[in-house]
């Protein structure tokens, strides 16, 4: 076996043996097959595609390649959530807790952000004395005793895929469903989850703009969990406008206290309750009534613990960024239109997301939004508020909204895009 | 201008622009874009393609990465030839001394064998005391002296194609038209001779398995070499069965010394008197007469001078290799085939190529054919003999060689392919 030989195959269209993909993910793993032999191997995967046998198999050798955890000595059900990435969308930090307070565990490792959308690590890491780095034993205490923990993945699982999807970044090899599939579901099953709920974002803020590849993938990632025994769906939903009124750090964290207060803007709620239903229907705990554990405080008692187990003061004022700067509304009319990538491309100027792995992100930068589509807008009214520590990114965040707002006669009919567009059960 | 957003205009299919070309193949060159960028966009340019535009900004941008030799100040006309590589292709060294004969400079350039093509160099390096590397000053002195010289390329010539050919090799993105006619094409415009003849073969020992390929590479290359002050043009000629009666690298100067001694198997003879008249041709000396060269001694004399300039001894026995064993025709009848490819492999198996830049090749190894396609043959008889100096890979050898061969009814009309299959003088 050799590494010329298993490109040479997927260049010229064949399908790669169970045997080339085991050998050619435990060889990378090694260092035996060099990076730029992989990213050929991956440019072709690319343009080429695996299908659904190879997918499996490929995402078989990515979670061989690492450790596995295991919670089935925790006393409750496991759930966990997967989003593939959005502008705003802070869910995962009121879910979670949300999700514990109804009985279930929610082991759920995290990342931070690279490009346009924001990592939820990064948003948690504005909290004063919050900490992202637990030890395996550490995280299965605070999974006890909370319910739930979100935390920083651990080098230990899927090597391969922690060494493709740096290598993917840098050689224009991200947006394959091949590749995307099998990087989320390798980490996902390796941390042992014993259910898993998908969130698939569709529209410009996403990876995937259109329903139909949004479709795509979350059936071939819905079909890789259950084939590995994780009990998983997945909801399409709406990315084509920032999600809830925040989008940075900081001002996520807020906005997320805000849900678990009870309060918080509609589409942000509306979108945790159906994960959260998703999540616990999945776990088998069908009685279970998240809507009861927002209102009553259980859900907020259950987050204020888990920022405390992980050393965040939950009563610690938020950063706040140095300057702002207020955008507002050219015509008096109906909001048609606000961009979600052009906001998170934004709020990544203003220095809310970073460009290399290596660089730091402002805590309190970002974007607020005074108006979501659908809204009745009087022109001078405030549209947006741009938050930064660094106010000569002010011009180029403004640059990238120039095209993101739009406008309808004030007697317009606007029909709101649902959160929810689709649900997939069935790979 | 970025690594990232070159790569993807190419793997989603847009033409790259000039900016985009000039900055990714100067900064390969300086090492600001990776080698697992590269192998990428050679994969994008593998599968998707370059049209005629961006082939030839390609190959100039190659050319200006490197230093460019200039033979202005020689009192003859240059002219060179390239070969795609053959199986017993030897034609280069009775060529360029035959050529030098007739009153053209001939600067060769040339390379080492890597699979189951021999090298030039290779070849000539098996004779006593002769060696490859020149200075560029020694390297003139040679022409102006003998008219023709054979020796390694230099370091500083198109170095973007040196590293791009060597990531090729190791990421399965060799057989790509624009990425051979660019790499070939911008070594010989750097080199700097004024004309160019370019043998293109096809067929199985070939790179270009069939008559459609062979003339896109020729045609793309024609045109770039025009397009660029080099008066180009191609010949294609077959490659299914190995040229003359030897594969190897000592054995295959023995065979170039006979023609140059009048003498030789017939195909050899016609291959290098075509070529010879298309370089006269093309270096506007229209007069000349190569075979009248050949046959009077004049093109000996130039070999005799043109080795003794590069230290090698041109009286000095050959070597031949330790052991040998004889491969005899199982049947009565035609030889109707004898495959180039297997007899390529077969000799690189026993020694005389490599399978690693680093590695030696045996000078004595190869293989000598008794017999050619068209041939009467009486069972019995030696087909093929077989050289070594490592007798363990003989049966490696043999078994490259188990489906090569092919016989005819006694009675069978045979035709021979022609050597020259085509010529392609516009770009």
């Amino acid at each position: 076996m050799d590494a010329i030989s298993v490109i040479r195959a997927k260049r010229d269209g064949t399908r790669l043996t169970d045997a080339q993909i085991d050998w050619i993910i435990d060889a990378y793993t090694r260092g035996e097959v060099a990076d730029e032999q992989m990213s050929a191997l991956a440019m072709a995967i690319f343009l080429n595609g695996m299908d659904r046998a190879e997918i499996a198999r490929w995402t078989a050798a990515m979670i061989a390649s690492g450790e596995r955890m295991d919670f089935s000595s925790l006393p409750r059900p496991t759930s966990d959530k997967h989003s593939t990435g959005g502008v705003g969308d802070k869910v995962t930090l009121p879910l979670a807790p949300l999700v514990a307070a109804c009985g279930a565990a929610v082991p759920q490792l995290s990342g931070r952000g690279l490009g346009h959308t924001g990592g939820t690590l990064d948003k948690l890491e504005s909290i004063p004395g919050w900490r992202a780095q637990l030890t395996n034993g550490d995280m299965l205490a605070v999974l006890r005793d909370v319910g739930s923990v979100i935390c920083a993945a651990g080098e230990g699982l899927a090597r391969a895929d922690k060494k493709l999807y740096a290598l993917r970044d840098v050689t224009g090899t991200v947006e394959s469903i091949p590749l995307i599939a099998s990087s989320i579901m390798s980490k996902k099953i390796a941390e042992g989850t014993g259910s898993l709920v998908l969130d698939v974002k569709v529209g410009s803020g996403a990876f995937m703009k259109d329903i139909g590849s949004a479709r795509e993938l979350a059936t071939t990632m819905v079909g890789l969990g259950n084939d590995h025994g994780v009990r998983t769906t997945a909801l399409l939903t709406d990315m084509s406008t920032p999600l809830g009124l925040t989008a940075g750090n900081a001002l996520e964290v807020r906005e997320s206290v805000e849900i678990l207060a009870g309060g918080g803007p509609a589409d942000v709620v509306e979108l945790t309750l159906a994960l959260a239903r998703e999540m616990l229907d999945a776990a088998g705990l069908k009685d279970a009534d998240p809507t009861k554990a927002l209102a009553d405080g259980t859900a907020m008692d259950h987050w204020r613990r888990m920022i405390a187990a992980q050393g965040g003061d939950p009563d610690a004022p938020l950063p706040v960024a140095r300057e702002h700067h207020v955008l507002h509304a050219e015509s008096t009319g109906v909001l048609s239109r606000l961009d979600a990538y052009a906001v998170g491309l934004a709020a990544w100027r203003l220095g809310a997301g970073r460009a290399r792995k290596e660089d730091p992100v402002q805590a309190g930068a970002g974007i607020e939004l005074h108006a979501k589509p659908g809204d009745h807008i009087t022109a001078g009214q405030p549209l947006l508020t741009l938050h930064t520590d660094t106010p000569s990114a002010f011009p180029y965040a403004l640059e990238a909204l120039a095209d993101a707002i739009a406008y309808a006669p004030a007697n317009t009919e606007f029909t709101a895009t649902p959160i929810v567009l689709d649900r997939i059960a069935q790979g």
